[in-house]
């Protein structure tokens, strides 16, 4: 390739540029330049490395390219598409990072009419706390998950163009639906996500100094809840069908352990936590 | 004091031992003596300077002592209690680290009729991943909060001794009613770690490789399901009014939410959102 368009020059798109720049010498060469906002965003970027070059005018990024990775919040697609649409031939690979794959697929649709063929939607599972160009890391997809949820219609030379990329940085491509995407995330990701959520929001509610006696189990398990709002706000907006699903069916499990517990059943209950051990154990030793 | 028995040996007896022998002037000179029935571990407590002897013959271990420290699972209480019972007089104060302390006070009703005066049940807020002895560390209650829950008929001197001890190993003493004890820790330690055995029990029923594909946020958040399983199997047989009123109050809590992004509540959601991190991270910073 000889031009790479990065619109979203944050973590994750600064992370791809940097380490498509470190990886195969057929990606070295690459042009990759950088669309935003926010120049001194871009100024920044350019000058951390990350990107060759950046302009403010979408016509003059996208010119010559030929793969554009869409890297900014999932609400943000439909302004992006309409504004990328009229630059951009039949040729052009489109590729995004979106955590959430079915409303990234049903946006293209609705701008393009039908989903290009050479737009391949993909979610890498990675990232980090802190945010922003500042933290790009060339690393940060490596022996990672991509998960690539190509349509029916896909191109596959755009496919195995896409899956190079990811490859180059080190991830472990995957090609799955974007139901089956969205449906594993909100179970692993989304899901607990929102138990975090509620279970600050039930001690805030609850208005008690309950948290004066929070140890260090409660730090870790509420992590996730110091999360970004708007990405998350996001990701509940984009994948509501299976969030509400997972959390009725998480609400069945924690009835189950409450009636064990009311009911005394204890080596029920002892079953059940031996159980929970043992998977997260030997899913940590994989 | 002389004389200061362990009942249990391992990380938390262990550690209060430890504690004492390095902390101020007045406990450097007690006789520590451990009790148990496994005589490895006992030695292995010796070799490590955790106690100065130990005995298999509670007799033996109990004569001329002035404090014990109760440090076995919250299930053995009632027997451990029938077993000092004969060699105690109402001089002795006697102590322990139970999780739970309505059921501790129950069991000691239950054993000696009424409350001791000189039974003062205390809860210390701290703990390691580690187990056993030979992770006793004489700094694991350094500023960390210690609750005790004397009852209204409890001796004034053994509560002062007792607070004594712990403060002595840098622990901050609170003193609350065990009902409030009880309410508070279900809320900030035996609800998340139900929410993360359940969630646990969740992806496992629901026979998916939803976990080939979990990432750093499902780890952090799961840590407690891999806590020890019979310890916490007897929180819940002992403390099971708190733990299901608090599962069912949050269980509102996460149905609030799940309502929330149905209606695609994008506003409601980010506040809900927003106030979690803050209360999070305001909790961090304190």
């Amino acid at each position: 390739m000889n031009k790479i368009c990065i619109i979203g020059v944050g973590l994750i798109g600064g992370s791809f540029a940097l380490g498509l720049k470190k990886s195969l010498h057929k990606f070295q060469q690459v042009n990759i330049v950088g669309f935003g906002r926010n120049e001194a965003n871009l100024q920044q970027a350019q000058a951390l490395g990350v990107i060759d070059t950046y302009s403010l005018d979408i016509a003059q990024a996208l010119s010559g390219v030929e793969l554009v990775l869409i890297a900014t919040p999932v609400n943000s697609f439909k302004n992006i598409l309409e504004l990328i649409k009229p630059h951009i031939n039949d040729n052009v690979i489109v590729c995004d990072v979106g955590s959430t794959k079915g409303s990234v697929i049903a946006t293209a649709k609705e701008v393009f009419g039908t989903m290009p063929a050479k737009f391949i939607p993909a979610h890498p599972i990675a990232g980090k706390e802190q945010n922003g160009v500042i933290a790009a890391d060339g690393s940060l997809f490596s022996n990672k998950r991509v998960i690539l949820t190509p349509t029916d219609n896909a191109d596959t030379q755009a496919i195995e163009r896409v899956s190079e990329c990811w490859q180059a940085l080190g991830a472990r491509v995957e090609i799955m639906n974007d139901k089956t995407h969205d449906d594993l995330l909100a179970m692993t990701s989304h899901l607990p996500h929102m138990l975090a959520f509620s279970l600050m929001d039930y001690v805030i509610e609850s208005g008690s100094n309950a948290l004066d006696y929070a140890a260090g189990g409660f730090k870790d398990f509420s992590r996730i809840a110091s999360s970004n709002a708007t990405m998350w706000r996001d990701i509940c907006i984009n994948n509501p069908d299976e969030i509400v699903k997972h959390i009725a069916g998480f609400q069945q499990s924690l009835d189950k352990l409450s009636s064990l517990i009311e009911e005394g059943k204890a080596k029920e209950i002892e079953q059940l936590f031996i159980n929970a051990k043992t998977a997260r154990d030997d899913w940590l030793n994989e």
